[in-house]
């Protein structure tokens, strides 16, 4: 029995865990914690998990506590893990980082886009993207893994294919990007009212996002080469799913992209290409640790569209996370990650 | 390995039974029929299946192919299962029907509210009604289970504390509920748009819904004698969820209304009383086996406040019929439906 | 022309005035207030207003320069009326209080709701409670008036008929009542966020919300005797609207329920009573200064159950707000307000 | 007074005639048609209607009667329009045409896109193509006009300004568009089901939409050459709006691409530029004739995005219409239109 601690257990990706790793066969939460609920149930906080976690309480982080645990996943904001990971590891603690604190291996580039100064820039090195489709083997031997942030997930499995086998102009890439609003969180915040966020739709951060830098550091690794992308996400009235619509040229349109996508992810067991034609829907993952990928080239011409669509707080964060968790204690990758989307 | 047989799979209550028995230990499923989707793939038609059943396609039903099963249940449009019910018995196949068609012990008032004669009036002597938190003995011996409704689960097993201890006046009960639009179906009707069912509010069938004799039914047994229910249905707008808010009058206010719904309740896997003063939320119910109570007393008048939310495809349809058929095999009353409600 | 002040119009309520008031021919918005904003044009936070108000940006509450307009509303949290009235009333302009603090004609109940002592008793003998419907006299030569709030005007038009004409037991009434979220304000809490709030229904203040005593106020002013109100408000997945299911025992079934209602609304602008078999929707209201009503006596028994939706916004606020000022001012009584509900 | 006709009224372009008609001060509905729901009056059909229409009623299309209009609006399905129009301008009788019957130049395209001949080709010639901030003064002489559609007027508006002065490279333009489900119509289809299109993102016919041909026509005139357009539509799950976001890659990154929009759209009443770096929602627009747009070129690159929102029933659809009708017969263009968008 795998024993885990989470840090920051009060967010959506917090009870996201705790949700999925009620139904884990090998792995329990043994700690979590929150400065501002100390004592607190889990239960109270979360009604869903009456009757799996009963006894389980929010406590104040603590690294001898924190580090009694086999693996410590990190759901908080950026810059907490930069200040604990270092010390966790060294007690023997593997970490699992659902925040951006270890995603761009640059800590200038971080920095830049984060507002602050990188805080653990020496444990960089061996930090491993916890992309599982595209880093499965240094997973196995990680002590640290940063896992993919959401649009991240989403955007790179729909690229990789063309990517990878220089099938497509690098320089022009388009991510046109919407997700549901759980994306921002569980923080008060007047634009993800309701009121505000309900029925309407707009683009945000158009002129830079923060998950740009990211996917880029991604699509160059697949390219061999730098990449040009043009990201825009949207805010849409919904409360899981990112849709990840994107755009490429093809430098060659004899190649067969359906065959191609197919045979890319034959055997990848929380990637699943659609029959040609398909529109892939978000609410076909919810609650899934999957992502559904289509391929068109509409009126047979230059440009690509590929469809890629994840459940955010699953394949986008938590259910990554303990997909990332099972690889490198040498499990089944698909424990716990068998349940079925909830549609409708 | 219990063989399970589903007559009418293509609607949300076929759909829902097959998620959930994806999961299931001890059962599989052998057969699904639709006339109109004959040799479709059930993953074609519901891509959260995908991965799941990627063998099963529906078929014409067939007495024969369905009298192999262990057991059919019917997930169907009322009429459908007093065709068909009859010679499955004779089969020897154990039949869970989760239409209204064995719900009514009266076959008189099943036509007056239905509009037709009652197609198999011969049946109702042993059709049990599959309620497990009142009934669980009969289910065990049943062949023919009526599985109980979703407006009826939720009004019934919130006020059946009261009632079977004789502690509210049985002459003025009033059941406001409130229901996400899933109920409806998956039929393509006006009603049920997204622009005519979303951002807005509605009572329907004040004169009189289909439900009202099943719950009035359900009373009356428990409280042993004839009880006046005034029941307003509403369409809310979301997909899942049932939320009934019920009135009584007590003929004592000494009595202790937390602590009684605490011990009616104290063994029911699926009931949970939540604690004094609270607020369930449908949404911690939500993909989840289970029925979350709470009751108030405001200022500490006569009046009783009753909040009873469940997923009306799950506690209120599918889920419940798993729950009758694991009580029906003697199986742990549990198996297959420990999944925690998605939330957010 | 009208000179208008706005004190706190960063609020929904403050907006809808604003949306309102742009088509008013008769009036202009001259001043509107929030500390909070102090120079941020009103366009530029509520981006609908553009091309609408494009000279008018928040400033300072200062009573010298509200005190030049003729009149004041106040969109303001419970208290701000309470302060400043008094002054302004002084300078000759009339004031018209969308919040509480006029509401209850009891100052002790009016502290005993909102935790903290009344700020201005000695105004209450002259404040005048603005629900036209029953109160159009009186509104006329106000100086002061206290705008009915939301659920008290969708639950007072709604039993008004019944009771003014002895019609129903006033012991035991019950308003069963649905909100959409923009009722919450725009204020950031987690609550009232989409991912909380969205796809989910529950009741809430079950043990006492401060709307009860207003409403009991108006009812036994109806009745000529004390009333007895269970009042249960529930929070709904959707922006606008309130929805009231009314339950009332008729002392005389033989009384015709439709005429009656027809009858008492007949030369009401606002109020619309609907042929009898109908279930209002509040889609049917969004946007709209309207009451929509329908009466039914289910199964011909005792129990009435009146169904009464309101825009919370509109007719339950800024609307009704607008009427007050039109009758107070001499103008016909819709004057601004002829727009249609948006539907869908 | 312009005395107006409505053929097809059932619909939700329909109704919103009628909503925005009611506050017209210059136009009365004289007839309005419905072979479905001869005799019912619209109020019945539509309650936001009450009070408002109350004489009228559906009958039957009938070109007398509907000849003795000044105008008629087709709000119907395409084909509807080709069968009646010739007949209408033969009595004397504008028609300004809703569907897509008379947008497409090019009526074998036309046949191709629509799966049928083009019914009145010989009227094509005199079409006028009603997109006013493009053709103003040819709608002033026109007898038949063909509203611009929902995605087309989105998409067009956004990329005129840097089509018509060559600043875009034309071959390879995207539009990834959003639409709320009213696009789809008031049609009971499974896919417009609120428990089918809510709390889900989905694209739609990535092969080929039948939009795509009368925006690459509009584009081409504006471009003064052929365009290669990629159009990829999403099904969001709210009612009303479009959200179009639209990819060009400038070919002189020196201009000043703020000042362009403004200037561009300086006298259009219903075209609102954005300051810069502004992201519009489209609840910004609901219920509203208007179009807002931003423009942004991300990291100062060579890819410019404009994000363009609409509400597709208003500016998309009836709004638009009687926009044209005023232009048409010599109004204000404003007239009738001025109302502020419904915002929250």
């Amino acid at each position: 029995m795998i024993k885990v601690g989470i840090v920051g257990g009060t967010g959506y990706t917090g009870v996201e865990l705790l949700r999925l790793l009620a139904q884990h066969p090998q792995a329990e939460v043994a700690v979590i914690t929150s400065r501002s609920e100390e004592g607190v149930k889990v239960a109270d906080m979360y009604p869903n998990l009456r009757g799996h976690y009963d006894g389980l309480a929010f406590s104040v982080p603590d690294v001898a506590t924190l580090g009694s645990c086999d693996v410590v996943f990190f759901a908080t904001p950026h810059g907490v893990a930069h200040a604990l990971a270092g010390e966790l590891l060294a007690t023997g603690t593997k970490v699992i980082d659902l925040s951006a604190d270890f995603r761009l291996q640059d800590a200038e580039e971080w920095a830049k886009w984060y507002g602050q100064p990188h805080g653990a820039p020496e444990l960089l090195p061996e930090a491993v993207y916890g992309l599982p489709e595209v880093n499965r083997e240094a997973i196995k031997q990680a002590r640290l893994i940063a896992v993919a942030g959401c649009y991240p997930t989403a955007t790179q499995l729909g690229f990789l294919p063309l990517l990878e086998q220089g099938l497509a102009n690098p320089a022009t890439l388009i991510a046109d990007c919407k997700s549901g609003v759980s994306g921002a969180g569980r923080g008060a915040s007047v634009g993800s009212l309701l009121c505000e966020a309900g029925e309407s739709m707009k683009a945000y951060s158009v002129k830079g996002h923060r998950h740009l830098p990211e996917i880029r550091q991604g699509l160059r690794r697949a390219a061999g080469q730098d990449v040009g992308l043009t990201f825009v996400p949207h805010l849409t009235p919904m409360i899981r799913g990112i849709h990840a619509t994107l755009y490429a040229t093809v430098v060659n349109r004899g190649v067969d992209l359906q065959a191609l996508y197919e045979q890319r992810y034959a055997n990848e067991p929380f990637v699943d290409v659609l029959p040609a034609g398909s529109h892939p829907e978000t609410r076909s993952v919810r609650g899934a640790n999957v992502c559904r990928i289509a391929v068109h080239r509409p009126q047979d011409g230059d440009q690509v569209v590929v469809l890629s669509v994840i459940d955010n707080l699953v394949k986008g964060a938590s259910g990554q996370a303990i997909q990332n968790m099972n690889i490198l204690f040498g499990l089944d990758e698909r424990l716990g990650l068998s349940n079925v989307a909830l549609m409708p």
